[in-house]
């Protein structure tokens, strides 16, 4: 129960991507949730049949370690060479308030998300990277217009996303490519 | 595609309870992601063993209606009397927009969370219960006490909540119980 209190906190934790209607800013649990329900409604798009109960497990608990680490954009350079380490602390004390062996299975499935070696990890993340694509897209590429994203960091950030789910990743990259075209992405930096 | 994206409005619908730090009510989203994990963590507190993707899948998708339908809030009379219609209609537009193999089997996971038979809508319908007496009890009773909810409309509502998970549901009770003695929930209407 303490665990469970705990977590509620994640719906404080802003996210840089938008909600349709573009009044605000998404949150993380919110966020989760939508991966989870994407999770259901794409999981035959997977290239090998998937463990979906792992899956949910994974993307519903994927960003809990940011209640202490906070959100960290995908695109600050800063940030990111810190990630790792301010997330594995945040780890170590959230799942810690679990018995402990549900504080190891819990733990066990975040450090798969986190190595995207399964196929379940694989798809899984293929979901974080196309749901945030998804809501840009419907609210006129505003986040990526924000934050001045460029074509070179949103695909080389991706090039593996690919493999949890090909033709979902397909079509995500139509909307990528539409927004480099229109300019809501930037071709370059230069 | 367009089931994801039409999904997103749930973030929008606002629900009367309150998130710990009290500063402002949830929404549906996050109310599902927070259901989601709780069954997760809980799901050997049902009585018979459970198959949780179902589970989740119900408690993820359990208020998507309410995107057309809105929050009926659980002690409003009025809403409640034309709420299963409402939520009918919203159930037929949204399932709807999926391709009809989805369309029916996600309708059909919907249809049986709210008829409360099978062991998984048990225990899916006593997460959706306690949920919002642990973010209560958290936060004051101030939902309570924002309502005027009395003693008998809570006990009456949950006469059959315990069936999902007995333990977990006995816990709930001791946080009512408390919040009866301190006068954040009214002892009786009159």
């Amino acid at each position: 129960m303490d665990f469970i209190l705990e977590l509620d906190r994640l719906k404080q934790i802003q996210r840089q991507t938008y909600i349709t209607g573009d009044q605000r800013k998404e949150n993380d649990a919110e966020h989760s949730w939508h991966l989870a329900v994407m999770s259901i409604i794409l999981s035959d798009y997977a290239e090998v049949p998937l463990d979906l109960t792992k899956v949910l497990t994974m993307v519903l608990i994927h960003d809990v370690v940011e209640i202490d680490a906070g959100d960290t954009y995908a695109y600050d350079e800063e940030g990111n060479a810190t990630k790792r380490q301010r997330e594995e602390a945040a780890a170590n004390r959230l799942f810690g308030i679990l018995p402990r062996p549900q504080a190891e299975s819990m733990r066990a499935v975040w450090e798969e998300f986190e190595k995207k070696e399964t196929p379940e990890a694989k798809f899984a993340n293929t979901m974080d990277r196309v749901q945030p694509i998804l809501l840009n897209d419907a609210t006129n590429g505003d986040a990526w217009k924000e934050h001045k994203v460029t074509a070179a960091q949103i695909l080389n950030r991706n090039r593996s996303t690919w493999e949890g789910a090909p033709q979902v990743w397909k079509y995500a990259e139509t909307l990528i490519h539409k927004h480099i075209q229109n300019g809501d992405i930037q071709e370059d930096r230069r």
